[in-house]
């Protein structure tokens, strides 16, 4: 299944050039596609950062979308580049760790190595494969092509350890995973987490938050605030500001949460 | 009538993830929507210059089009969020102001409070309304949903003061709304104010700016010029320069224009 | 042939409003249009920068895409508005030598002076006509019209001088055109000039570079590196690093290169 929609996440920098190059391999493809930046100001060559926004955001577009992610420090060598169909939708992006989110959260249903020149561009250059490989790859798929042109199956998927939320008598720690551009810190503690405990306090580097709120407005402006965000994920908030600033920019972003135990 | 285009205004930044989420969820209702940028860039939960920037920029786009416009700090409060139509054209936003501008200009055809949870996606977070209603209830009523369905009807509209110009005995006073990406300062004086009056001078904050102008290349790379700009507002810039800079960045913005009476 | 696409590069800034309104017209003329961006990061009236822009990105495009490039100090002025089609791509822009290293590259083999005011808008600003003038032909292009409907056949492009690759006894020497978002520095010369040739040294502004890789990985993180980027064009890069930053930002950027004679 196919929705004819491409995203494209990279580090390339908002309004980049390189972009549009992107871009206009896709339809040189695929010329119906519906093309959606998803960001891409994501810190040069930071594959985590990468691979944590590609897990926040590909969730909310429909089923049989592709998304084509390129941080790719690495390319030219011999990383691999692949393609794969998780939780319903569609990735194609080196093998560098920036699908380890994504691949947390569901197994691969269709898992490529893309190795077919025949769906490239004509001319491969040695620096820009998401324009030359996998932009016209994740092109081809949205247009309803076939995995087996793709290339030749594959079972490993590189990736880099994911802090985990540790939980012992009465406390919970976790850790701040990526802010965002209102200084929100977003956690990786979610929601299931915090289900059915009882949580006496919530603190950040050492410095008290208050108890879970639901809404910003039940605090009040300039206060610190916890909630579970958009993404199902607590996040620590200054309301009407920044908790980022609040912490002075640079942050070890350790949080700890009492529990009635 | 629908044109099925849905313009995004909102204070998440340029290129942020949040807007990418809007589109996904927007797709996800109206899969054959346009969806057109208006800006990110408003400063964050500035009601009043998101207001002026909707204002602006909706009357490029063919009638039918549904602008969806996100500045929304009392977001999970009890602030309303409605549905309007006015001048043909489709706003679905919070009540809080942000439609002051628009609806200053003509009178609201439909108004109806955002009230259909069916018309939502299953799940709305507290925290991103835009996603999770605002954008779906515009792609409804882009793809060619109904009024009736959005919710009940309402009369009220949350507005905020627009700074008027006085004119009096020889003299009109206005001021700056902004100020645009080039330097450019934009006023609340427009072509209509400055009909079939004989301009003797005009000044910003005590300096003098010469003559209206009609195009930039009257005056000398570096001289102030006032010119009726593409909007039809009385616009204060400095040729090839930034007006913005020349005033100090911090300014009162205040214009005085002595016509003869 | 028409594709269907239009692109735009501009000087108006990532994200802005005046970006929006040039869609808006553009959609009003050729509702099915798919709008590219190319950039609109173009330093301000930056002619120069924008020629180079244009014609790096234009090439990823399908043939018959239209390009709306918007770099216009002289608007208002006496300056020509021009459509040409050059290498099966149509371009529509200020005739102020925006077209220069597009027009270096190929015959146009349609040239029209923008002259017909009914493919415009019905109201045209002084200040904007890339919203008004530009932008609705391009539209009415992408869209399968005529280029007798455009206006007159004209002859003459305003064009500025390429800087040359110079090449006597032993030496190559060029020079930097412009910086990517990265820091990597692109130069005027290009593949064909490195053919056949044997290079023993490269150097940037004095400080030697190495010899001519063929990806990043050949080089350790950190060291300057020289290699054909994805645009044909030799670059000189910081791997993993800036290459901009490394010159101290504002440098001359002069290559020379010593090959076997």
């Amino acid at each position: 299944m196919t929705s004819g929609i491409i995203t494209l996440l990279t580090d390339f920098g908002a309004d980049s050039p390189y972009v549009a190059e992107m871009k206009g391999a896709i339809l040189a493809v695929s010329r119906l596609a519906t093309i959606v930046d998803l960001t891409h100001s994501v810190a040069p060559q930071n594959i985590r950062q990468g691979a944590y926004l590609l897990d926040r955001t590909y969730r909310s577009f429909p089923y049989g979308t592709v998304h084509v992610a390129v941080v790719d420090p690495g390319v030219g060598s011999q990383r691999k580049i692949i393609a794969a169909e998780i939780n319903g939708q569609i990735f194609v992006l080196p093998d560098n760790g920036l699908l380890s989110v994504v691949a947390a959260s569901g197994e691969a249903t269709q898992l490529r190595e893309v190795a077919n020149p025949k769906l490239w561009r004509q001319t491969v250059s040695a620096t820009f494969h998401g324009r030359d490989v996998m932009g016209p790859v994740g092109a081809y798929l949205a247009a309803g092509g076939l995995w087996d042109e793709v290339g030749p199956p594959t079972s490993e998927i590189a990736r880099f350890e994911l802090p985990a939320v540790s939980r012992k008598a009465g406390l919970i720690d976790g850790e701040v995973i990526y802010a965002d551009s209102f200084g929100n810190l977003v956690t990786n503690i979610t929601r299931n987490d915090l289900e059915s405990v009882e949580i006496l306090s919530i603190e950040i580097d050492g410095r008290p938050v208050g108890p879970l709120s639901s809404t910003y407005s039940e605090q009040n402006t300039g206060s610190p605030i916890a909630l579970i965000g958009s993404s199902g994920q607590l996040e620590i908030s200054i309301v009407s500001g920044s908790a980022s600033a609040w912490l002075g920019g640079s942050f070890a972003g350790k949080v700890k949460i009492e529990v009635k135990s």
